[in-house]
């Protein structure tokens, strides 16, 4: 390691500067009521010094530590596999950054670990967090109230018994069953008859919300046509096998995201089917380049992720600055639907 | 937000229990000197009462947090695109959650940010880091320095003036030179005379060691056949174009990554080139699945770069370990150089 050289401490730049201890921690923390000139001497010494105020210290008197925790609940391998994520970071960096607040995402090897983010976020090292891709019965939402960490949701959390939050919930979300339905009205406005949906992970609501949608078109559809998949694409590439295998008269697909039509279409094409002649494929997302490198290219749903992820940010940040002002005017935040736009390209 | 109900506080833990808060906080802390029967009661009323201690009071006792930062000194927009990234956390979190420690990832939009890293990493909120990606000139170095944080780097990191350490510093790197001499020797022995080499970002030592190696083998080599780039696919087809231009007979390409063979392959390809009849390809890393998946499967130079991560964290846990219990046996932890391995695939 480092080893490196003793950190400058509060009193050597109260020395330097020839002020109180009291003056340099009130000037670190603010400046209230300090004379200007102080309060440019004391910053001259910080500079001289280089000295980095303790902000375990700072943080017991300032209550802000200019930081959000973000929390994605899945492993840390699917994160860097599933480009969703990145665009919804790409957001809440942006937007984080343009507040000079600092991003910090806690990972973890799975659920066994949320206990520890738990601890992390009670630990006073954040003034918020963004969680998004919760699962039923993730035990992430109970242990962030007991954190008592002002938190925003991306995606309609699915609360179970015991683990719901007390106050109002804050999220963000796209409207998931207006979008799902949009997609499969369009594969019946095509002529198809024998439509399937390949579901998302069923304990997320985003992947309930889409069935919803599905169900509330195909009313009465033939159960074997509803596979239940998990958002990637090996799972997609599973389920269009059990599709084909079950209801070889199959003729449209609406998957739950890209990546499952992406792997849907590779088994239809190992096949020999032709999308969209024999069977139409519509996807969820827009996620690029997926989207537009399959072949032919995917008409799917579009969401704005990046978008979404600059509201969770705006929305906690917001709602942190008037927990500070303690105005009241305006009320906590609300919750935030975006639309959804269907994109039509060559599948279906 | 989430409007939380209020945490449970130390007095309503010690009125459970029916003990003393002094007797609480020192359980809490570890419970040196406190009962076993006690103790026995305060965690049970913990439990109840489902009671987080606050961490920001707490670490001003234990100066200990279980958490670890990792730094990668570029864009969140890269650290998403490179699967390097991904490879060398998925080493860091395996180590880290089997430490219980919390791998705290902190992201920024670009060097700008790093002063905002610094003050978080000197805000004690971790108990080490994690700092890979260096570029020359970077504030990282000396913000850590002054941030007083234990930290381990992972590949050896390029001082400037002003900017060094002054004490010993720990990384773990590969043979980045040996590792670029047998790839080069390698084309030699293949009987090519027109090796070129595309260079990584030589503001990185990776870089500049990788070249030193290929010089090491090439000496008096034709200085156009040296292109630089910058360890991107795009850099690296940019290079390849700049390579056709200047010097239509090369035959060899060593390239500094994976990800910059990549790029110069599919140049080489639209040109109507045959790879490895024409231009033979070398590339470093062993990026999976890039290199075995290029047409045709890429020759290169493996780096274990999990184990990286992996080392790299457990240099710091183990560094840690030894500062809490000041036996000072063994002394500090030492940089670990790993070897690298030619990987013979088709390309060369």
């Amino acid at each position: 390691m480092t080893e490196t050289a003793p950190r400058p401490t509060l009193e050597a730049v109260a020395a330097r500067a020839g002020v109180s201890r009291a003056t340099v921690s009130r000037v670190v923390n603010g400046g209230d009521g300090v004379r200007e000139s102080l309060v440019e001497r004391v910053r001259q010494a910080v500079d001289e010094l280089g000295y980095v105020p303790n902000q375990a210290a700072r943080s017991l008197v300032t209550k802000r530590h200019d930081a959000i925790a973000v929390v994605i609940a899945e492993p840390e391998t699917r994160v860097f596999a599933d480009p969703f994520f990145a665009m919804q970071l790409r957001g809440i960096s942006k937007e984080l950054t343009a507040h000079d607040s600092q991003l910090v995402l806690l990972l973890t090897e799975g659920r066994a670990d949320h206990a520890r983010v738990g601890r992390y976020l009670a630990g006073g090292h954040v003034d918020g967090a963004l969680v998004f891709s919760l699962h039923l019965d993730d035990p992430l939402p109970g242990l962030i109230q007991r954190a008592g960490v002002p938190t925003v949701f991306g995606g309609r959390p699915c609360w179970s018994e015991g683990t719901r939050a007390s106050g109002p919930t804050v999220y963000v979300d796209c409207d998931n069953r207006g979008g799902a339905r949009e997609a499969v009205r369009h594969l019946v406005g095509l002529g198809r008859t024998r439509i399937a949906h390949i579901t998302g992970a069923l304990d997320q609501t985003s992947a309930v919300d889409r069935l919803d949608g599905f169900r509330d078109v195909m009313v009465d559809v033939d159960p074997r046509l509803i596979v239940e998949s998990d958002f990637t694409p090996g799972g997609g590439e599973r389920a269009m096998r059990e599709l084909l295998d079950n209801c070889p008269d199959v003729d449209a697909v609406f998957a739950a995201n890209d990546l499952t039509a992406y792997g849907a279409m590779k088994v239809l094409r190992e096949e020999g089917l032709r999308v969209p002649e024999d069977v139409a494929v519509i996807g969820f997302d827009d996620m690029l380049p997926v989207a537009e490198q399959t072949e032919p290219p995917l008409t799917t749903v579009r969401q704005d992720i990046e978008e979404m992820g600059r509201l969770m940010a705006r929305l906690l940040l917001r709602g942190l600055d008037r927990r500070s002002v303690r105005d009241g005017i305006g009320g906590a935040p609300s919750s935030v639907i975006l639309p959804t736009t269907l994109i039509h390209r060559a599948s279906a």
